[in-house]
Parts: structure tokens; sequence; C-alpha cells
């Protein structure tokens, strides 16, 4: 039965696009899925029984390409109707991929928001140049540490902070599974962590900035990053896979917080892992990111604990540096696992716009934390 | 070098569990896969650099077993203290799966939390119980429908809600897509739906409940629930993988708020597709869900749209109703495509206890809606 309404839609026209790579068996069976995700995202109906000429034609997606990508898979380019966004990223999320993330087979690889969307979103508040400026290092990448092991006493992290301050590290930030427990809780650590950096900036005439870990339960994240600030933490950690993308975003709106923040993940990063579902690595680690207004991202970095290859850390940086209208590029940080050793190698990689980030390794060997974290520096200030 | 603690780490020594199914060459690789995890979650540290044994034997997690699954596959039990999660969701759904999210061969089958924690987690406020008190049905699967599609106004999905309410569906809740958008405004839509529900319902003497989507920003998720609590809402529908898992946590755990809410799976459901990574079906949906409060779960179906397999089906009914403590058994809500056809097969399928959602089939053919629902009701309540 037809539904009537008695309101006629008038949208402006203007769609966003979505790239999706899809697996089937021929052109015929990937057209006629793309044609299902135009559905899927947007009415969720059965075309048949779309109500009405206006629906059809305004809401629907559109299928603007289809190119064979190699054996048995198509790039699918979808338009979608910007007005179907709401203007908010939960919703925008949703749209590119809400459903579709629970089908095999399709894997968002890329989108492009026109300029009427980009003009609404912040992004970055400091980005590759602002965190530059903030650090006061322009010459080499930054250098990032985590404060470990998880068992360790705020005042034992607080020592260790210090001393990676002293040694010239730039980003010190507390390993992503320090939250608020019992024999660490953030109200000791924070504080702590955030004296002992500014200890030895005064010590050493740098910048460096501590970053605490505001992921938290919802209705203390606002409260944890102001607590932060008002110890003296020079920026965020945040996982949005763990407590929220567009949480992460509400904090990076802020204009009474205004820290950098740095992006982790934890959980979120699943989504990456099948190369025939899920997102891309630019998407994941780039575009969404510097939507929801992250400085850097963290990433595994190939021939760490992970898995990713090399092709997909390239992709990474694409997605965190390439053109986004006026958004700020970002910082790829590739991690998980490095060492001081691989340092060469992940300049002449990545080049000078990185952030690298190694844990552990520092703690390895007999030479001391603060001459290791010295080493770290004059590893990734030569020239490659 | 080691590491200086001036503070001596005395934990409980209760343990949570979790099972991993690990992909591996054989038995050792599996175990030392196994080991990898312990750290991974915990410490994120180097084995031989853990500055002392408190940690070492404290906070790091323990394999507890190791049986083989079938061909290359093995389930690992490893034990992690309780104070590693804090009392927090975000960080225990960390510590679970944060950072193996991102590796591929390693996929969370279940966990189970010790009565200490349990006791501290409100889960469901309504569950299947509570809800059938809410509805005052008792005899048959709830049914639920979705308003759609988008792109009709609110006086139109009003118009739908009257009459689907009118049929004697239970739940009628918005399509997922439904935000704030400018051709359908929140503030708009729900007052109108909720008054409609509310109409149908002094007509026929019944309780149905419209759930309006405040899957939203999250500076504006609880205004928007109390917006729509105060609107004549019966209930909300979230999106975690959107909004965030803990998000929903706070409105279920919200005394003021005190409304049933409907999970639906959008983006976060991409972390059950591959079976050999990601979360397990009854994790994703049972589990998870339960743990941040939500008192029924939507998921598809298999035979639908979507590609999940009976098996996995059978896996979120009994993430949704098996004990875990005092938390409430909720609703596996079979969704995705259903159609009228179907539903003696899923009340045979499911049984009594579940909830029955089918959206754009009940717009099909000529009898009209409040025709169809009320099809839809007899078909429900007729004995398999």
């Amino acid at each position: 039965m037809p539904i009537d309404d008695p309101v006629a839609l008038r949208l402006s026209g203007e769609r966003l696009a979505a790239v999706y790579r899809i697996q089937a068996a021929d052109e015929a069976a990937a057209l006629a899925r793309a044609r299902d995700i135009c559905l899927e995202q947007t009415v969720e109906f059965p075309a048949a029984l779309i109500p009405n000429a206006a629906i059809r034609d305004q809401i629907v997606g559109a299928v603007d390409a289809l190119a064979a990508v190699g054996a048995g898979a198509w790039d699918a380019t979808i338009r979608y109707p910007v007005e179907a966004a709401g203007g908010e990223l939960t919703q925008l999320v949703n749209l590119l991929f809400g459903n579709v993330a629970l089908q095999p087979g399709v894997r968002l690889m890329d989108f492009h928001l026109p300029k009427a969307m980009l003009t609404d979103i912040r992004g970055p508040r400091f980005g590759i140049g602002g965190l530059r400026r903030l650090l006061a290092v322009h010459d080499r990448p930054l250098l990032c540490t985590a404060l470990k092991p998880m068992g360790l006493s705020p005042q034992a992290l607080a020592g260790l902070a210090y001393e990676l301050a002293l040694g010239g590290i730039d980003l010190i930030k507390d390993d992503h599974g320090l939250a608020d427990q019992p024999f660490c809780p953030f109200h000791e650590r924070v504080p702590r962590c955030a004296e002992a950096v500014q200890r030895a900036n005064r010590e050493t005439g740098r910048h460096a900035v501590y970053l605490p870990n505001v992921t938290a339960p919802a209705h203390l994240v606002q409260s944890r990053a102001f607590a932060a600030r008002d110890a003296g933490a020079g920026g965020l950690l945040f996982c949005p896979g763990l407590a929220g993308l567009d949480t992460m975003r509400m904090l990076t709106d802020d204009d009474g917080l205004g820290l950098p923040v740095l992006s982790h993940p934890a959980f979120i990063g699943g989504l990456a892992v099948s190369p025939t579902a899920g997102l891309s690595h630019a998407v994941l680690y780039g575009r969404l990111n510097r939507l929801a207004g992250a400085d850097a991202a963290i990433f595994p970095h190939h021939g760490g604990r992970f898995s990713y290859a090399e092709a997909e850390c390239r992709d990474i940086v694409a997605g965190c540096t390439d053109a986004i209208g006026a958004l700020a590029p970002i910082f790829p940080v590739p991690a998980g696992g490095m060492q001081l050793a691989r340092v060469p190698e992940l300049r002449a990689y990545y080049g000078r716009d990185c952030i690298l980030l190694i844990g552990g390794d520092l703690h390895a060997g007999d030479e001391g934390l603060v001459a290791r974290a010295r080493r770290f520096v004059t590893l990734a200030s030569e020239d490659g």
C-alpha cells in the first residue's frame, strides 16, 4: 500500500561520495550488490515499495561508477544526499557504513565530502603544523613514548616521565591500558606525571608534553579531560573505539579545553583486519580520526607485533595527510613493538612528518632511560 | 635497566577469564600466541623487561587452559586480574580485546566475570521479564517494526506509527538511520510519533511503545533521551557502535530516565564478520549489550539480507539469555529483511522469548498496514 506524505521532500541535490570494494562473481553481480548498498544505507526498504519518486530520486544512494580492480573485485562509487548525514558524525558514519559493516565482501575504501559539509567540521585543532609549533620541534619526526608497564604506581610512572622528558622525548603518553585502576588512580597519576614532565622541561628548556589517557566511562570523559588540563597535561590520549568516535570529536571541538589529542586504535582497529570487509586503513586511521579532530593517529607499523602490510601503512599516511577541504593534515604514528634499531628505517619510510612511538624498547639494555631516550632523539634527527 | 617502584603492588588475586580462539600451525605456536596475548592485553611490555615479580605475577594475564577445537584452532583461556579492568566498561573491553582486535587469527569467544565484578554492574533495567510487564504481553514473542523509509516527514512517520500501533505492534522504533536530518528533525518527529502511538493505545487499550533513535553526537545524547521521554516515548533505540557502548551504559544506568533500550549493531557488527578474528556473536550481541544495559539486541537473522549462519544466531540467543550473575536475560531480536511468511519459522526457531522485527514487508501487498500488522500478531501468536 502506498504511503502518503503531506510534506514534499526538497533536498539540495548536493551529494557526498563513498567508494566500496565489492567482491563478486562478475560485473553484473557487483552492480546488483552496489544497488543493494544504495538501499541498505539509506531507506532500508525494498525498492518496489519506496513510497514516492522524491525519496527514490533524492534519498536513495546512486551508483556513480563501477570499476574492476582485479580478479573478482570492483570499486563502486555511490553518492548519497548530504542531508542524509544530518550534519552529525555519528549519522555520517552510519550512512557510509552502518549496516554494510555486517556484510562480508564489501569494504569502505574511501569517501569524499563536498565543501558545504566540510565547512561545518572543525577537524584537527593542531594537526602537524600546530603540534610542531606547540612542541617547538620542526626539523625531525616527533618522538613519543608510553608510560608503562601497567602495575607501576603513579610515583614510579612519574619517575619514568621525568627521565623520558629529560632524555628529549616530545610526547609522553599514558599506556592506553592505564585508566583509573585502584593501583594507579587517574587523579593521583595525572598530576604527578604532568608535574614530572614540567620539571624536566624547566631543566631542559624544551616543551615536552604529557598526554594522559582520558578514555573513560561516558559520564566521566569530560571531567577527566578538564582535570588533566588543570593538572598541567599538554595533550590527551583517547581510544575512540572504546569510548566513541564522536566523544573524541566533542573533546577536540571544546574551545575551553584546547588540547591536542592522540588517537589510539584499540578495539576499532579490528574493522580494518579483513582485506575484503570493514574499512580501509586510510578511512579508519586517517579520515575518521581527522573528522573527529584527532591530531595524530597511532597504528601498528608493519614488522612489529601486528600484521599490517607496508602498503597499508602507506595508505594510512595518505589518509592522515591528503587534502580534505581545509582540514589540517595529522601525524601518522607508526607503533606496535617498534625498536630503536628500526628508527633509521622508519625515518626513511615515513620521512620527517611522523611521530615515532617506542615503548618497551626504551627500557632495554643497560644504558638507562635518559641515555636511551637521547639516543632515540639522535637516531631520529639524523638524515636517513 | 630495572624500574624501581616505591609502592608495593598488592592485588586481590581475583581474576576474570577470557576465551580466545587462536589459529595456529600447532599447539606450541598456539601456546606462544596465548602467552603473547597475556602480555599484549596488560603490560604491553617485553616479558624480559617487566620490572618486578609483583607485576609479572599479579598483572600479566595467565594461560589457564589450551584446548584444540578443530583443525588449526585452539581455545585459550586467559585469566586477568579484576583490578586491571578498573571497574569501567571501557577499560574492561580494552583489557579483553583492545589491542588483539588488530591482529588476525584470534577471536574473543567468551568471557566470565567473577561475582565481585558483577555486583557493581547494573545491567539491563528491564530485560525479558521487565519488558513483558511494561508491554503486558506474556504469551507470544514481542513484535517490533521500524518507522521508515528515510525521506518521509515527521507527519507521515507519525501516521505510520499510529497504524502500526493500532494493528498491534508492541515496539515501534525509528529506523536507525533517522537522526536529526533537516527533512525529519528529531524534535518534530519524536513528539508526533509518541503521540500517535499513545492515541492508538487509547483506542486499543494496549501498551505499545515508541522508541526513537537517540544515537547522536556525544554532547546531545542525554538531552535527546530526556526530550524523548518527556515527549512520551516508551523506550529508546541506540547504536553503541556509532555512539559508544558505554554511552549506552550511561543511558541505561540513569534512574531519572528509566526507559528500556533496544541496541542496534550498526558499524560495530563488523567485528563479528570474520570467523577467525573479532568477537564471537555471543560476546558482541549478548554479553556486551547486557553489560551495557540494553534490554534487547537486534541482529541479522540468517537467510535475510545479511549472512549470519544459523549456528551464529543460536550463539546470540545464548549470549542474550544465559546466566551472568544476576544480570537479566535480554531479548534476541532477529531482523534484517524478515518477512511475514517467515514468522512461523522464526517462532519455531526462537520460541516465545524473542522480539520479531519486520520492517519493509509490513508495507507489501494491498491489504494495508493495519491489517498486515494484525496478521503479524496472529502469525506470531499461533503455536508453531
